[in-house]
């Protein structure tokens, strides 16, 4: 099988971008990497528009075939390689783990989608700048969400080994700090993100996206 | 298996409200649908939010077990039911289409919610009117992808038969009206949604839902 994943640093696609990583270390299966360098503007080349009309990463090419969507993404990666361990083999484990990362991304995402690129809501500046800064305390409340979730995990949210939910709250911890979230608030996220970044598939894609792990920076 | 549904009528928990019809004609499976009046608030009472902390339907209940988010629901009902002719059986197509429901789901559904419920992004009235104001012409932009995916249906996005992608082009459909689009301007819409409502499981989830398929109103 031919995995081609077009990914923007520190985007979410940075979730099954740890997929192939771990794919490729549990069964051989490679995959090639290609960056759309989103502040470029790359993703609405007519090229990329072509194979994703949504003009968003991630984008994964199958033999040739485009398959949008991180989360059926992540489903079709976990069905095709069931040895890899993204995600739990238990039937009703998986259907709650995809309902998280349904969440993670239908909720969590887009909150900080509004402080991220407000122009996308409201044309003007003023209200602008107001829906960015309610979805600021708003991001708030979901991160403190998923580092209550992270409490459960033993000691990740895949079990002992990461799975796809762990990158992708690995992603979200990330935005928070542009957010303005201090890691010193979030003590038991900042910790859990710290362990996360050694396990190999995460420190692979965190190298090749060349991306800190740690983005606050204090005011 | 018992299941119990919890929806609100005319959201997008008819998209599996349509599909235990659907279950229930083909297995003989049943199910309990409960009503949660969304303009009453009755989704934020505690004992709600101790199934869905995120105060939302639908809600799908399995043997005690609470399920959250449409795109889990769907994959749970078809992977539980698969004579049931959910989603496609071809695994490639049943990716695309979980990929289609996502884009739905985190997409089209929120552009609504921006001109349906805008205090949700910001707190002053001028701000949301921009944003409602600016939400209205990005969906009409999205049903007419919408439609020219129906073009491409045979006659439905599930082929012969309607499957839970058709039951959720509905709901955006039914949602344009309230925006302003007018059916005429999309008559290959309004003739596919015409056609659907005649199908069995979908009408028996309009009439206990007791919601018009069409609902636009010349100004």
């Amino acid at each position: 099988m031919k995995l081609e994943l077009y990914f923007g640093p520190g985007a979410c696609s940075f979730v099954p971008h740890f997929g192939l990583e771990k794919i490729k270390a549990a069964t051989g299966q490679d995959f090639e990497a290609r960056t759309v360098k989103l502040h470029k503007g790359e993703q609405r080349a007519p090229e990329y528009l072509a194979l994703n009309p949504n003009g968003q990463v991630p984008l994964l090419v199958v033999d040739g075939q485009p398959l949008t969507q991180i989360v059926a993404i992540c489903d079709f990666l976990d069905r095709s390689f069931p040895k890899a361990g993204l995600l739990p083999t238990d039937a009703w484990a998986r259907s709650k783990a995809l309902s998280d990362l349904a969440w993670f991304n239908n909720t969590v995402h887009p909150t900080f989608t509004h402080f991220f690129m407000p122009f996308k809501f409201a044309d003007d500046e003023a209200s602008q700048a107001s829906m960015k800064g309610k979805s600021v305390s708003q991001y708030r409340k979901l991160i403190e969400r998923i580092q209550d979730m992270v409490k459960g995990g033993t000691p990740f949210l895949g079990g002992a080994e990461p799975n796809l939910l762990d990158a992708y709250a690995l992603t979200l911890y990330r935005w928070g700090g542009m957010t303005g979230i201090d890691p010193a608030s979030i003590p038991v996220l900042r910790d859990y993100v710290d362990q996360l970044a050694k396990h190999p598939a995460i420190a692979a894609a965190l190298e090749r996206e060349r991306i800190p792990l740690h983005t606050y920076k204090p005011a």
